[in-house]
């Protein structure tokens, strides 16, 4: 464990270093939960949008984009419900004046019976030896014993409260189970309250013509709203999606894992609108096309696993999430959710229009039933950096930091090196540059040796060095250099298009959806 | 001027009919100054970011991208000025309870004494008939030069109170000329006072850790406060640029003209950094580099002026618009700024950090001037769609309306048409979009005659359309119709991907910039 937090620790300094991802605002000492994309973050950020993009729009006819605005009449979110439940339960400590999540604090409390229980088991197995029986010494020892039951008593009251959202419930568990502050270390609590996630601004000058409004927390509603417009002027049959990049905000009070947990980030969502009755085919659908089209990265097949969910959302009548092994276990990238007809229904409820599709083949209307796709883009690049990150020890004793990105979404696809800044190589170099610079994001580099070039497109990913000699000049010939296999093979310049363009282009990704 | 203003709502009409722009949130009777883009207008807009971000990261070796997020570190906009002087100046009628921007009133007032002339001159032309002169009236008629005289005057008297930001002169020139409020007809006025126009909101849950934060009103500074970690992880040598396209935000008091000025805009913003001294030659440069992007467009360079402003923002020595002329009259579209160094050093300043650029080359530190060019997506969005909007009388005395896009804007290129729902024409119809998917956004539509077909493609100006008939299962050709000129020729299948690519693909108006 301690093994693997040092190594997500150097991949978010490696995103800062070879500017992927920085602190936002990190000379005024950072803003929480906020980051910036580097010059390479942005390319490799813009990649993945593309991949989705064309995954949704182009390999499917019914599929078509939008582009919502976030800011959006503020009754929208009474009726998605996040006005009233999109909330947290926050105690404060009236010592140290702090701020907590109730539920968090409670989470960890459980935390610690089962530390207190490991505790016991590490006492023991040092005490017996070799010996010892872990598994009967868990089932039998009554100190063990009594641990399991508190934690497990403690665990089903937080579950019930919680799905109850009893918050005087929860301040009684804070109460009961003599929870202190970590940093007054007293119990001078006060009572637990809802604490809205969304941020709120007011648009207009004042008086009649200004309103309170959101910062979306999600993308869906601004398809949702959009739904008549598009089935009309996109003349659409169902059925068909809408598919929409775009930032959303959440003021979430415990922001964890780097870009994991962002208060600014990046959703890729797609509603897919199906006959009532028809929905549950539609998911197992999208679960295998998207499952489909994260595999297709070629990461690692095993690293991908389905997390159904058993407590359903209520506007939900079927959820999972798509899961990926970061380094700091299984976590959701994307979610797939059968929302019924849900959020079109609340919106001809508070809207008073009437939302709804004339289906010729069944010579009536009715409400679609939805099928959402939403992926965090911030997530997805966390995975797919976190996967790529390689420290490799090589023949030669010396090590190299390396991405091993997936080459259509390298932020950079090839590297020109003339081998030195003379004899008319840079020159040469510049020349290959301007033919490939139209097809590929190319970088020019000629400060420093040929193998500290090397590793400096190693650390950002770049598939391909191309280098420029002596001979190059005689016949037209360079070295490139493969990132993964660091084998070098001389090739024709004429044929370096072909080369790049086969193993980096995102149709060659886009096909193996097909 | 009427016809104009015609011409300008069947633009918005069509717009929103054929699914490029929706009023945000129409549904709830829609959101004030807001839109959303709809799946034509996406697909356009990204082909206009994806135009601009080519043209300057990709031909640009010196200039890299970079996604900064929307919130920033509040003292961010204190050292960017904004927060002190990112006002209007607004005034209250305390009958009519409405708030007014009090130089909007002033202006409105100058205009009236312009009617009040026009009426004498009109009135005096029906008078005297052929023989009236009217240069000669306005010069030496008695009542037109009262009128000139007043309206210079207060012209005067106001562009000095507003250059001096004395808004007790304001509301007494207001008082003076005994402007009424239009609603209640009262001249009773409240002060003016200052109304900042970027969106505010809170982070954080309470207290010690709660912050007021703004919306950024503009992406400039996300490159600033990033200029040292781009510079250094880039290894940048000057002269370098960063761009960046993102969102922004204005909680403009009067919102005009369709996507013109809203309140949630974007902006494609790159900062180019050079050696002090230098400023004016790269200024130079990318007035004549900018309006080339925009003249490559093939839409007529007589449509564009530079505008050079004679008063010049505190933090710049030079400064230039490029307006483009929209049906409402010539109007900025993109602005080119010498800022100096005033960013850096006020971010120096504010932050406590150094911000200097060590130069190889002259052997010392200095803090870098900066070139700015700031183009809105928006409103080259509605230049593109403006321009391109034309309504024909066809031969035949049909008419039709065509957007003429620039193709490689267009959102879609072509459409695959199958002449008849049957005989195999639908499957041939399909091979053929299996092909063509990868490389170009393809419509397939069967429904209605081809002729209603066309139409269809011809209003969201899609540049060719591929028609299926009985001699394609023959012989693998197809009609190809072109958008602007309405031919048809009959070409093989094979020749398809060719010939949209020279005319559509984004790199063939990259190739014109070099």
């Amino acid at each position: 464990m301690a093994k693997q937090e040092d190594v997500f620790k150097k991949i978010v300094a490696h995103a800062k270093e070879y500017g992927f991802v920085f602190p936002s605002s990190e000379i005024y000492d950072g803003l929480g939960a906020v980051y910036d994309y580097g010059q390479n973050g942005v390319e490799m950020k813009n990649n993945i949008k593309r991949y989705w993009w064309e995954a949704m729009t182009r390999l499917h006819e019914n599929i078509v984009g939008l582009d919502s605005a976030i800011f959006m009449h503020p009754t929208i979110w009474k009726a998605s419900g996040h006005v009233d439940a999109f909330n947290d339960p926050l105690i404060d400590n009236r010592d140290s004046k702090k701020r907590y999540r109730a539920d968090v604090l409670i989470e960890d409390e459980i935390a610690k019976y089962d530390d207190k229980i490991n505790k016991e088991v590490a006492k023991a197995a040092k005490r017996f030896g070799e010996s010892f029986d872990e598994a009967l010494y868990r089932k039998t020892n009554p100190r063990v014993l009594e641990h399991v039951q508190k934690r497990d008593a403690l665990h089903k009251r937080y579950e019930v409260a919680m799905n109850a959202n009893d918050l005087k419930e929860l301040k009684q568990i804070i109460v009961d189970e003599g929870i202190v502050d970590p940093i007054s270390g007293t119990k001078n609590w006060t009572d637990v309250r809802q604490f809205n996630l969304m941020f709120k601004t007011q648009m207009g000058s004042t008086g009649d013509s200004q309103m309170d409004i959101y910062l979306r927390p999600e993308t869906a509603q601004g398809i949702f709203v959009n739904f008549l417009n598009v089935q009309k002027t996109g003349r659409m049959r169902i059925p068909f999606g809408i598919a929409q990049i775009g930032k959303a905000f959440r003021n979430e009070i415990v922001a964890r894992q780097f870009i994991f947990r962002m208060r600014e980030f990046e959703q890729m969502e797609m509603q897919f609108f199906v006959r009532p009755g028809e929905e549950m085919e539609w998911f197992e659908y999208w679960k295998k096309t998207r499952l489909k089209w994260h595999q297709a990265l070629g990461m690692g097949n095993e690293k991908y696993r389905f997390h159904d969910h058993e407590k359903l959302a209520h506007y939900a009548n079927a959820a999972t999430d798509i899961e990926f092994l970061m380094p700091f276990g299984f976590k959701e990238v994307e979610g797939i959710h059968s929302r019924t007809d849900f959020d079109l229904s609340q919106h001809e409820k508070f809207s008073g229009k009437k939302i709804q599709y004339f289906d010729p083949e069944l010579g009536k209307s009715y409400t679609p039933y939805d099928i959402e796709t939403s992926i965090g883009v911030d997530r997805m690049f966390l995975s797919v950096f976190c996967s790529s990150y390689d420290e490799q020890t090589l023949d030669n004793g010396e090590t190299r930091v390396v991405l091993h990105l997936p080459k259509q979404l390298a932020p950079v696809k090839c590297a020109v090196l003339p081998l030195v800044k003379k004899d008319g190589l840079p020159e040469k170099a510049q020349e290959i540059m301007d033919v490939l610079r139209f097809d590929f994001n190319c970088r020019y580099d000629e400060k420093d040796s040929v193998g500290k070039r090397y590793r400096r497109q190693d650390a950002i990913g770049t598939p391909y060095c191309i280098t420029v000699d002596g001979q190059t000049l005689e016949d037209n010939t360079v070295t490139l250099r493969d990132r993964d296999t660091m084998s070098q093979e001389r090739v024709a310049i004429d044929r370096l298009p072909g080369i790049i363009s086969e193993a980096c282009d995102m149709n060659a990704l886009l096909r193996k959806l097909v």
